[in-house]
């Protein structure tokens, strides 16, 4: 492939999107690298049949559509490669990860697609690395490791999703974002600060919180939070559990969305499982995650890339119907 | 564990319940259970450091939130005895199921869980039994083949279904269910059938479709289907993606649902991610699948049982905003 790649002057990831037939390429680009495909009588790599032909992909938590998007993505491009994926689940547990880790070396994995815990991961990461097994950080950076990556412009996008209630007169804002060891969650974080400090809107740590990203969450924090005499009028999410499980616990305490409060959140990437959904959310392109995750892995098992890569994607905004103007004469309240 | 369900005169599942702290257990038989566990010494098997300390889950597609709920109730149980999971997803394909399996033989894995692709499967699962390794079949059983088994009382839930809309006073009522090589499409037919039967309205073989259960499904076929003069006014779908895919075209086409027609399928067992879901749907008990699936395993694990046995579960239904009586003046024109 990097024959390939240097007889039509293009990048491994090019040679690789033209044979997987993913992402986007200019038709001559396409013509080119066919052409050297030929010339050099390039046959990609079919299925193979020795057990150690297999990826892995660690997440942490199954039942997240997100995460098996990514799941998706992965094997698509491990097919087109004769490989295979397995999938482990930690469930945002650090002892998990860790037996994962260490079944990945005793089965002798060739590589691997992990979305850690957060930062303490390093360590368990460190062990991949002192084995020269090659592997990709999915969705969330670790401070402190210079390793390939694939992730969304949380912060960017973070900003763009208050900067939308912003926009329609709401000021009191509250945020619940994931763990902090979590880059993910920091990301979030600081685009929700980004999004009031341009518009001049003192932050209000008092309207700042945490809670798991999980199935399992306990939202009853929300209850205190809308009985205060200056409580927010929106609240900014950090995923579709967490939007789940608090627009439940509104419509409970006899709130109306978006009449009474207005929601947004980071959504679940599946477009299909929200053919009726209300919530205006931010949908990352998981698929893609996988995809591209896999081809840089490909890339560092066939040895042709040597210094890590950052790949950020962009993320798009669907608004819905869970947001609106704040009540009449409580925009200005705060 | 066999030592304490005789000491105990319970079964093994009762004790592996108990064991979990899952599933109902009287608490009488809870004490006795207890008290065998000390009299006998018994400490539940803890964590093992064996990389063949595993079991495999084999899916038909991993963005199903339906599987991946079997995922984390097979999981949960697992990890109390010590097992960890590899989740491989095969996209409903005979040839990537037949390469799972074969990695489950190389690898050597202690057991699996497998929902097959279809009856076609037993091909591959009869060289898991070739090579003694334990699996119990999850949600489809296969024609011929007697086997461990958990599934959901699928025909029975359907004719459910589709009561509910004969009881609204539908009468032309449409079905789509999946590929007829798979059990769990025959029985959602078996029990659309059943319904119409019971109440003595004729089948129109006419009205009877087969389309994937999978994302990428094509609903074009509704196009057809909605425009005869003897259009039905309700529809049988056979799960989410089903649903989100006829549903978006219907809406396309111009149509209210439940005004110009109603819609109930089977659901997607998440329902947190059906917050909002407007879908009149069964929801099975997924998590249970695995969970008991696992128990199912383990007891064959054990020796303690050479038998196959079936365990079928209930599913509910979701009574949403999807169905309604049929528009004025067309009940009775079919």
């Amino acid at each position: 492939m990097a024959d390939v790649a240097k007889r039509a002057g293009v990048s491994i990831m090019t040679v690789s999107r033209v044979v997987n037939n993913s992402g986007y390429v200019k038709p001559a680009t396409r013509q080119k690298v066919l052409a050297a495909m030929q010339e050099l009588n390039y046959l990609p790599k079919g299925r193979q049949s020795s057990p150690h032909d297999t990826w892995m992909l660690i997440v942490p938590d199954i039942t997240n559509p997100f995460f098996t998007f990514i799941a998706r993505g992965m094997e698509d491009v491990a097919r087109k490669h004769g490989f295979r994926v397995f999938i482990a689940n930690t469930d945002e547990d650090l002892e998990k990860e860790q037996e994962y880790v260490q079944m990945c070396l005793d089965y002798q994995v060739r590589g691997l697609l992990v979305v850690p815990v957060g930062d303490p991961s390093s360590e368990n990461l460190a062990r991949l690395a002192e084995q020269q097994v090659p592997f990709v950080l999915i969705d969330r950076e670790i401070e402190g490791l210079d390793a390939d990556l694939v992730k969304g412009d949380i912060r960017e996008t973070s900003r763009r999703l208050v900067e939308h209630l912003l926009d329609l007169g709401h000021e009191r804002i509250a945020a619940v974002v994931g763990p902090l060891h979590s880059a993910s969650s920091r990301e979030r974080l600081d685009g929700y600060r980004d999004a009031l400090v341009h518009r001049s809107i003192p932050v209000d740590e008092s309207l700042i919180f945490t809670a798991p990203m999980t199935r399992d969450m306990d939202a009853s924090f929300i209850d205190g939070l809308v009985e205060r005499p200056d409580a927010p009028t929106a609240l900014f999410l950090g995923n579709m559990f967490q939007y789940a499980h608090i627009v439940r616990r509104l419509r409970a305490l006899g709130l109306s969305i978006p009449q009474d409060i207005s929601v947004v959140s980071f959504g679940n990437t599946d477009d299909l499982a929200s053919v009726d959904s209300l919530a205006t959310a931010a949908i990352q392109p998981a698929y893609n995650y996988g995809s591209l995750g896999a081809q840089l892995l490909l890339e560092r098992i066939e040895g042709v890339r040597k210094t890590p890569t950052r790949i950020v994607l962009h993320s798009e905004i669907a608004v819905r119907s869970s947001t609106a103007p704040p009540p009449a004469g409580i925009a200005k309240k705060g």
